[in-house]
């Protein structure tokens, strides 16, 4: 846990942060002499509203991994800070699912719940995402911790796994089955090949990632879930596509009659293509809001334009900027970018998975 | 230029890294005493055949941006140092691409022409490999430079240019045609769609880097031109793909009869599979050595784990090594690296661009 002074420390420049940024808050002299005697007084501090909006908000412009950026500003920050115990944190993340859905038209939101106080840290989340299917080989974890729990299923494809909510008080974590209503589904078909639901495949709406934690001006928030809108990459050249994921592939490859005797025929890269085509097709036929690779690369460099008129520099990790797939033919392949800072906050952190 | 502290730390580094990987040539004390007397007198040494070879094959495995590194040790090195003049230069260039595209069957060859000298720099070869196209928009300048020159040409497409080789006195350049018989090219047609053919797209078949110096130990090569044999998507994915060389995708999807109003149907993500199928069945019905890059990938991963078994670390610049098609579907995507240190020596090290 980190020391008063590095509290201290990190609270000044967040609110020197947040007054430069926002003229309107006026001198910071003030809410530094302010939040110096609550840090001296209980080793921590609370953000006003609005700066835990804004603080949320330069998280996500802060992610060097994020193509998504442009509408950093955006963010609907839900205050939640007020609400600690896993059954209340379970229903506001249900809720979160429902807002962010808003029946397609998907809004990036937060949700950002009670954060560690010195020697009494907060509830979390346990799993990358608030949704996920049990058969992704990536959940094996959760699907092992739930059943423990007492959750039985995980028998069928793409079973939504209970939410995993672990108390701060370190008692056994709690289980939660999603409502129905909270988790929108697109089952996947081809826009030429009738044959293509066959395959079963389908994926969730809302990617809301609930494996980091929200770290503003020394305060860290690990119950802090986030979501955007999809990249079709995501799910049509990783999730599904990915050997160590559901690695399907040979099967799409087999639906079009693709040559897999050798990999010079290009069959997965065709693959790759029909399968991704599929994703965007399915998505847009439901209503759900889905960005293509290419048209999230044009907004990225929009972005970083943009803030460099603000002189604001623009952290960038390429390896995971550059999309999954025909990286050469989106735009922001074809330059280097300010190197990403591990040190700067407002950030998301990997917490260690569970 | 380097000082002769610099020359004779870099040179005695060497000689220790050439004995110690190379039991059989003994104690390197004899031979350090031999350069050590050769820099004192004259500012520099002679590399032994042996040591220019093991240098040259070494620079190519310190290439963190080169996937191709697998057969590093097979590496053909044409010693040269004894020509300098332009003539033979330009002379041994040509003979170089004939000994590396043995009728279709690429060999790797490097040659290696005089070395820089204290107050006496070498000849160089202007242009960024020693085939290129004139309209190709990468080759602008010497398209100029040539045509200054007196070179009557360019008005075809996919002529090839001539060689042009800058004397190291700092006279004007000369230029070279490069005969028929050293170029072998492939035109490119498609397995399945016989309308291909007429887009009259074609390539060369032995890619050989010109603008980089080779530096060994204290000595800097700067004409010392390289080839292995192509991976298609550098032919498919970049030269005839990207917007800013020869830009095809939007021939090639009308030609396929594709949807290019909009990113979304993936027209572009289609037509680079199109292209690069033509290049990979263009070559191999060309009897031309290519490799795709999910073949190359494995490799990689076979250098690095042999590399491993060495004791030696493989430093290795991703966004270069990842292929610009579908990334995510290659092996080398899937971890990280060593990561590049731009000190390394032997290595190739690029000249300012001419
Ligand atoms: C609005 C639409 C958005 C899009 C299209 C988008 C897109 C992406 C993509 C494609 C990745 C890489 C994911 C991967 O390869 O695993 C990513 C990573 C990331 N995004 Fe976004 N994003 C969006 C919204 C957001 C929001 C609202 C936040 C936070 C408030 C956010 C924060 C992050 C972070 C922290 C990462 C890195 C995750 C990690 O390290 O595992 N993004 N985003
Ligand atoms: C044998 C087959 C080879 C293959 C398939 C191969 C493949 C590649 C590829 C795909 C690149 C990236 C090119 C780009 O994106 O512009 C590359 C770069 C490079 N390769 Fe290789 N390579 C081979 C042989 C060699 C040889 C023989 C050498 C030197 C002796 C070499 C040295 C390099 C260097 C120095 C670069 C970086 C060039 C730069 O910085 O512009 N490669 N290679």
């Amino acid at each position: 846990a980190p020391g008063r002074d590095d509290v201290l420390d990190a609270a000044v420049d967040f609110v020197r942060q947040f007054t430069a940024e926002n003229p309107r808050a006026g001198d910071p002299a003030h809410r530094i002499a302010e939040v110096t005697a609550e840090i001296e007084r209980y080793g921590t501090y609370e953000h006003t509203p609005a700066e835990l909006t804004f603080g949320a908000r330069v998280a996500w412009r802060n992610a060097a991994r994020c193509i998504g950026r442009l509408y950093w500003n955006n963010l609907i920050v839900r205050d939640l800070r007020h609400v600690e115990d896993p059954d209340g944190i379970a229903e506001e993340c249900f809720e979160h699912l429902r807002v962010a859905t808003n029946g397609g038209r998907i809004r990036p939101v937060i949700s950002v719940f009670a954060p560690n106080r010195p020697g009494r840290p907060a509830a979390t989340l346990l799993g990358e995402q608030l949704v996920r299917y049990a058969d992704d080989p990536r959940s094996a974890q959760r699907v092992a911790l739930a059943q423990e729990l007492g959750w039985k299923g995980g028998e069928t494809p793409f079973e939504v796994l209970p939410l995993l909510v672990q108390p701060g008080s370190g008692r056994a974590p709690e289980f939660y089955e999603i409502p129905e209503d909270a988790v929108l589904e697109v089952p996947l078909e081809h826009p030429r090949h009738p044959g293509f639901a066959a395959l079963g495949l389908r994926w969730y709406a809302v990617p809301a990632v609930s494996d980091m934690s929200l770290e503003i001006g020394g305060v860290t928030y690990p119950a802090a879930p986030f979501n955007g809108w999809y990249m079709g990459t995501e799910i049509g050249s990783r999730n599904l596509a990915d050997a160590d994921r559901y690695d399907r592939l040979p099967a799409v490859a087999e639906l079009f009659g693709l040559d897999t005797a050798n990999d010079r025929t290009l069959w997965r890269d065709r693959a790759l293509v029909e399968l991704n085509l599929a994703v965007l097709h399915s998505y847009e036929q439901a209503g759900v809001t889905m960005a293509d690779h290419h048209t999230e690369s044009t907004r990225f460099l929009a972005h970083v334009e943009r803030e460099g008129r603000h002189g604001r520099p623009v952290p960038t990790d390429w390896s995971w900027i550059v999309p999954p797939l025909s990286g050469s033919a989106t735009a922001v392949f074809h330059r280097y970018y300010d190197p990403p800072d591990p040190d700067q906050r407002p950030a998301f952190v990997h917490r260690a998975p569970a």
